[in-house]
């Protein structure tokens, strides 16, 4: 069992303006490797809370990943703090600096003279390149009470922080605890729920195989973490056959991406016509870039006159069955298909509450439906949380009626 | 200065598969009623890692802050290390039991015997009524090497964290610290950089204020944080005055809320011609319950073939212009308000990227316009941010120029 630790520091973490998603994600790729969260410690822009964070980490831990107060400016005192907590005296590194002036030349910019303090590093540290901002970052092994520690400093920024992690981190803590390359299979899921999947998971039983689950509305995510000379082939046969269709990709993009590309593979279109989501399965598709290769364009028909003038629906079926309906559905899906000439055209009309149920058509009653080149499909489904999540639900279940589709 | 602590117990949160986003709530709640923030500190289900980081942060600050563990199963450790840090002994309290009972007497349920343990509490401590879940909360008034040190101990899930926080913890630490009565004057904006709000506001200087910002893109806050005594009228001209017409609601709701209120009280609707957005409008709009009443829908024209079909654009203005320009934008305004017989027509035409810009068009550029009984207004803005961002912040800028017209 290999500890360790995290500081993240921010005045903005601790002030409230900013949460601190970077600590969690640390977390997760190092429980994927098999090392054990000790504490995560969160300080704002005090020297001294700063220094005790870091040696009291270290007194803890072996491992120690630090993030933040790396900038330029006076209230980043991470380096400092790291100096005190270790006695080592600072410096600045001629190496971090070309690699400072080097982010600035790439932007043919002239580094300003405060970017120079990003360079000046505790004795002994050793750099770690920052490819991806101004801040380099470094590792420093440290000798506590009775056991080694490495700390890792790392930037604040994210996208930053994740990288260098990658980069770096994780190749140097593999090679100084000898972890064995580890593969994960991620398995990404829609319309089933996480202790659902869990059930139908529970007897995959196999030395070298950790599966892990993690919603992530509206997905469920399975993961498979293998140890070397596990066989993937099986395992992801045996997975798909415990999941079914509800996978939508092992390892791939988000339902949109993976609809777009099945798609554009097969040279089709598709137009949505929405009524409760008002415009998400749009938004959802057009999230992903260069939609404009299979996406058309829609209506968005929340008023039932829309439905009439924009999709030609009956204003008699209407009448007959009311707007949350499957012949509207279909007549929707059909309508928007026709006269928008796309290959499949994407309907949905429901109520995403909290208001508009009636004990027929209680809130959470949603009809989707997929018109298409050998007919139109229907599928009611009932979403039980409150109107956000329906609609973001919904928006989900209704790509993946039209994924289905596509074989 | 009164300094606070806060302990976030969870594994969830060690493990990565939940971000903890109490803490910097409860930090920004504190901080307006003039504490100052120690240290956060996040520990997973270990009995002595909870124990230390209690003990640790009760020997640190004069308040400390307690989430998660208050649950009924074998991993809800928080009592049990509260008992150990403070050396109290653990004993059930009747009050505690017949409160947990009540909740489930509630639901029509028995309690499950389980739940018992909820209400087993350390010696000396306060309960603190929880009237939304099962899992009791209470205070722990301990004296560590030099100073009390008050603690409090509320369940991990938000809503009921938030909810005791506000009826319980917050008026006990107000009148523990006689701390005067605050009021806060929230002013939201859009369209205004934070660091310009803050140039704006910098000049307001007066006693018993204090101003606060914070980014919420795409929107900003600004905060007005009053002593009693002080008057808000003058307060609310003067900052409505430095901040312009870029505040479009003191103290209510979203962007989306503001302009349906407006449009609903002026008997008026809207309908969406969205081009780049592709149903962000509409769905930031239909994100208000009720919206039925002032928005009847409109087009996803994405394909320029659906610009022409949909909102009657001539195919030699998009010849002539292309489909990113002025007068596409115009025309697409003035389609859909004809073709639905709405009052307003908001249209949005763009390229969000990462491609598709040019020297002369490049990536950010969008055009925006509002066509209504007197005319069409128009406006071309450059986003800055990715794909993501900027169309999240055109949304909000189309909602914004519409607001504009209403007065």
């Amino acid at each position: 069992m290999i500890r360790f630790d995290i500081v993240s520091q921010g005045e903005e973490l601790v002030s409230g303006s900013t949460v601190d998603t970077n600590s969690g994600w640390i977390c997760q790729k190092l429980k994927e490797r098999g090392f054990t969260a000790g504490r995560i410690t969160v300080v704002g822009d005090e020297l001294d809370e700063i220094r005790d964070a870091l040696s009291e980490a270290a007194g803890r831990s072996r491992v120690v990943i630090c993030t933040g107060g790396l900038g330029p400016t006076s209230d980043d005192l991470t380096t400092e703090a790291a100096g005190h907590a270790f006695d080592r005296p600072l410096a600045e590194d001629p190496t971090a600096l070309a690699q400072v002036e080097e982010r600035y030349l790439a932007r043919n910019r002239p580094m300003p003279p405060a970017n120079r303090k990003q360079a000046i590093l505790p004795a002994g540290a050793s750099l770690l390149e920052n490819l991806w901002g101004t801040a380099p970052g470094y590792r420093l092994d440290v000798t506590t009470a009775a056991e080694p520690c490495h700390l890792y400093f790392l930037p604040g920024v994210p996208s930053e922080m994740k990288r260098m992690f990658e980069a770096h981190v994780l190749p140097d803590l593999a090679s100084r605890f000898q972890l064995p390359p580890k593969r994960t299979l991620l398995f990404r899921c829609v319309g089933l729920a996480e202790s659902e999947a869990a059930q139908r998971m529970a007897s995959l039983v196999q030395p070298g195989v950790v599966v892990g689950y993690r919603a992530n509305l509206p997905e469920i995510h399975v993961k498979l973490h293998l140890d070397p000379g596990v066989d993937e082939k099986p395992l992801i046969a045996d997975t798909l056959e415990r999941l079914g269709d509800y996978v939508f990709t092992v390892g791939g993009g988000p339902l949109a991406e993976v609809v777009g590309k099945r798609l554009e593979a097969r040279g089709e279109t598709v137009a949505t016509a929405e009524s409760c989501t008002a415009g998400r399965i749009g938004a959802d598709i057009t999230s992903v870039a260069g939609a404009s290769a299979w996406y058309v364009g829609g209506a968005v028909v929340y008023a039932n006159a829309e439905k009439v003038r924009q999709c030609g629906v009956e204003q008699t079926l209407l009448d007959a069955h009311g707007a949350v309906s499957e012949p509207v559905a279909r007549a929707l899906a059909e309508g928007i298909r026709t006269r928008t000439g796309a290959t499949w055209g994407l309907s949905v009309t429901g109520i995403a509450g909290p208001g508009g149920g009636s004990a027929e058509k209680p809130v959470g009653t949603v009809h989707i439906a997929v018109a298409g080149p050998s007919g139109t499909v229907h599928r009611k489904i009932h979403v039980p949380f409150d109107r956000t999540r329906n609609l973001q639900m919904t928006t989900a279940l209704a790509l993946d009626l039209l994924r289905r589709q596509l074989g």
